[in-house]
C-alpha cells in the first residue's frame, strides 16, 4: 500500500498505526485525531506519519482509510472522506458491531467507494494511545463482513492487510457476526456492568464494605465492566435486538438455575457445573485464554 | 503449636501444608487425605508429615484441626475426631459459606472442643495438591468468624495462626460474612456458569461456532465456570437464602439495563457504564486484583 490514514488514534487505531508501521505494510501514514494527548504520545513514538487536522481540502489517492473511533463518530467523517476518496480506496472500520453501522454508513458514502467492516478481537478494558501494542492482533481473529454484492479484489487486499498486521482473518456476514458478538462479547460486558452495579447497590443497601473482598470473584467481573463507556454505549444501542435476545435467555437461564437452588436439585446444578467446565477446556484448547490459574495472575 | 491435623489436602489443604511446614508453624504435621494422587504429589513434596489412614485409634492431642473437604463432607470426620480432640484443640474450616456449616458442625462437635470457622480468601479455579502453594495466602484476607460466645484465648491463637501463613486477618460474625460473599463471590460465580450455558445453549440453537470467539469477554468469565462443581454446589445449597436475593437484585438490575437498551435511554447507560468504572479503580486500589490491562494475560 501507498496511503493508509487511520481516523482515531486510541488504543486500536494507535495500535494500527505502531504494526502498519512496525510491518513496513504502508509506504505512508496519515492519522487523523482530535486528542491532544494521544497526538503527543503518538509523536514520542518518532513514527513517520503525518497528522491530518483536517479533513478538508486533502488531495492524497488513500488505499485503505479505517475508521478507529466509537461506532457514533463514523458518520462526521464520510461526507469529508467522500471528497478525495476514489474507486481504488477500501473504506473499512473496526467496530464491534456490523449490521446498523453498515446499513449507515453506505447511505452516507459515496457509491464508487468500497466498504468493508473489519472486527479485530483485540481490545481491552482500557483506552488511549498509551496502551497501543504494534503486536496487538498478533495471532487474534479478525472478521470480515462479507456480503453478496462485495468487490472481490477489494476485499482479497483487506484480508492481505490484517493478515500483515498479523491476525487470523476470517469471513461471515454482519447478521451472522452480530448474533455470534451478542453473546461472546456483548451479553458478557453488560453481565459484567449489572454484576459490579449489584454489589454498588447492595452495599448502600447494607453498610457492609464489601469491595475490598471482590478477590473472591467480583474483580473478574469488574475489569470487563471498566471498558469505555461510550464505546459500549453504542454497541448496546446498534446491536439492540440480538443484545436482547441474549438477555432474555440468560434471563431464563438464571431463573432455572434459581429454582435448581431453591430446590437443591443436586443432579441438574452437578451437571450444569460439569458442562460449563467442558466450555473453558474448549477456550483453551483453541487457545482463547491462557492456561494458567487465575490467569497467572500472581 | 505442637500437632496440626489437616484433613483433604486439595488446591487449599496442600497450601495449608506447605505455608505450615515453610513457616514452622508445628512440630508435627498430620494429614488425612483420600486421594492416592494427592498422597502420591504431596510424598514428592518431601515435607515432613504424616499421613493418617484413619482417624480411628489416634492418640495425638491436637492444637489445630483444619477441614480442607468440601462442606458436605464436615459431618463425616466430626464424630471420629470427637474422640481424640481435647478442650486444647482448636477445631476450625476453610468453606466458603459460614451459618449453616457451622450450626451443623456445632450440633454433632463435642461441647468441649472449640469450633472457629475461618475462610481464606484465596481460591482459584483449579483443584488438587499440584496445584498448591505455600504463598497461596499471602497477603490475603482470612475470615475468622467471631460469636458472642467466643473463646478469646484460641480465636487470639487461630488469628496468629493464620498470620503465620501471610493472612491478613479480619473477624466478622457468620451472617454477615454469608451476606457478603453472596454478592462477591457465590453471584459472580453462578452468573458466570450461567453464561457459558447460555453462550452454549445459543450454540446448539443457531449451529454457530462461537466459543472460538470468547476473547471478546466470555473467556474471563469461562475461568471461574471451571471451578470445582462439588465445592460449588455446595456453596450455593448453604447458602440459599442469601443467594436467592441476591440473583433476584441482580435480574431487577438487567431487566433495568435491558429497558435502558430498549428506550436508548442516553443519560441512565452512560451513568451505569461510568459508576461501574469507579467500582474498577476503587478494586485495584485496595489491591484486590493486578492493575494491569487484560489482567497482564499475554
Amino acid at each position: 500500500m501507498k496511503n493508509i490514514l487511520i481516523i482515531g488514534c486510541g488504543l486500536i487505531g494507535s495500535s494500527v498505526l505502531r504494526a502498519v508501521h512496525a510491518h513496513r505494510v504502508s509506504k505512508n501514514i496519515y492519522i487523523y485525531e482530535k486528542s491532544k494527548k494521544n497526538i503527543s504520545i503518538i509523536k514520542k513514538l518518532k513514527i513517520s506519519c503525518k497528522v491530518i487536522n483536517k479533513l478538508k481540502n486533502i488531495s492524497v489517492n488513500f488505499d485503505l482509510v479505517i475508521f478507529c473511533t466509537p461506532m457514533s463518530q463514523y458518520s462526521n467523517f464520510i461526507s469529508k472522506i467522500n471528497k478525495f476518496n476514489t474507486n481504488k480506496t477500501i473504506v473499512t472500520d473496526v467496530g464491534s458491531t456490523k449490521e446498523l453501522s453498515s446499513k449507515k454508513v453506505k447511505k452516507q458514502l459515496n457509491k464508487n467507494i468500497t466498504w468493508i467492516p473489519s472486527h479485530p478481537i483485540a481490545g481491552s478494558e482500557v483506552s488511549g494511545a498509551e496502551y497501543g501494542d504494534k503486536d496487538l492482533f498478533k495471532n487474534k481473529w479478525c472478521i470480515l463482513i462479507k456480503e453478496k454484492d462485495i468487490d472481490k479484489t477489494h476485499l482479497s487486499r483487506l484480508k492481505s492487510f490484517w493478515k500483515k498486521l498479523g491476525s487470523k482473518v476470517i469471513m461471515m456476514n454482519s447478521k451472522q457476526h452480530d448474533a455470534i458478538f451478542s453473546i461472546t462479547s456483548h451479553l458478557p460486558h453488560l453481565i459484567a456492568y449489572n454484576l459490579v452495579k449489584t454489589a454498588t447497590d447492595f452495599e448502600k443497601g447494607k453498610k457492609y464494605n464489601l469491595i475490598k473482598f471482590s478477590a473472591g470473584g467480583l474483580r473478574d467481573f469488574s475489569r470487563i465492566a471498566a471498558s469505555n463507556e461510550i464505546m459500549w454505549r453504542d454497541i448496546f444501542f446498534s446491536n439492540q435486538k440480538n443484545i436482547i435476545s441474549a438477555i432474555n435467555l440468560f434471563i431464563k437461564n438464571l431463573k432455572a438455575f434459581k429454582k435448581d437452588i431453591s430446590v437443591k436439585n443436586n443432579n441438574q446444578i452437578i451437571k450444569k457445573l460439569i458442562n460449563t467446565k467442558k466450555v473453558r477446556k474448549k477456550i483453551l484448547l483453541l487457545k482463547q485464554d491462557i492456561n494458567k490459574p487465575d490467569f497467572g495472575r500472581f
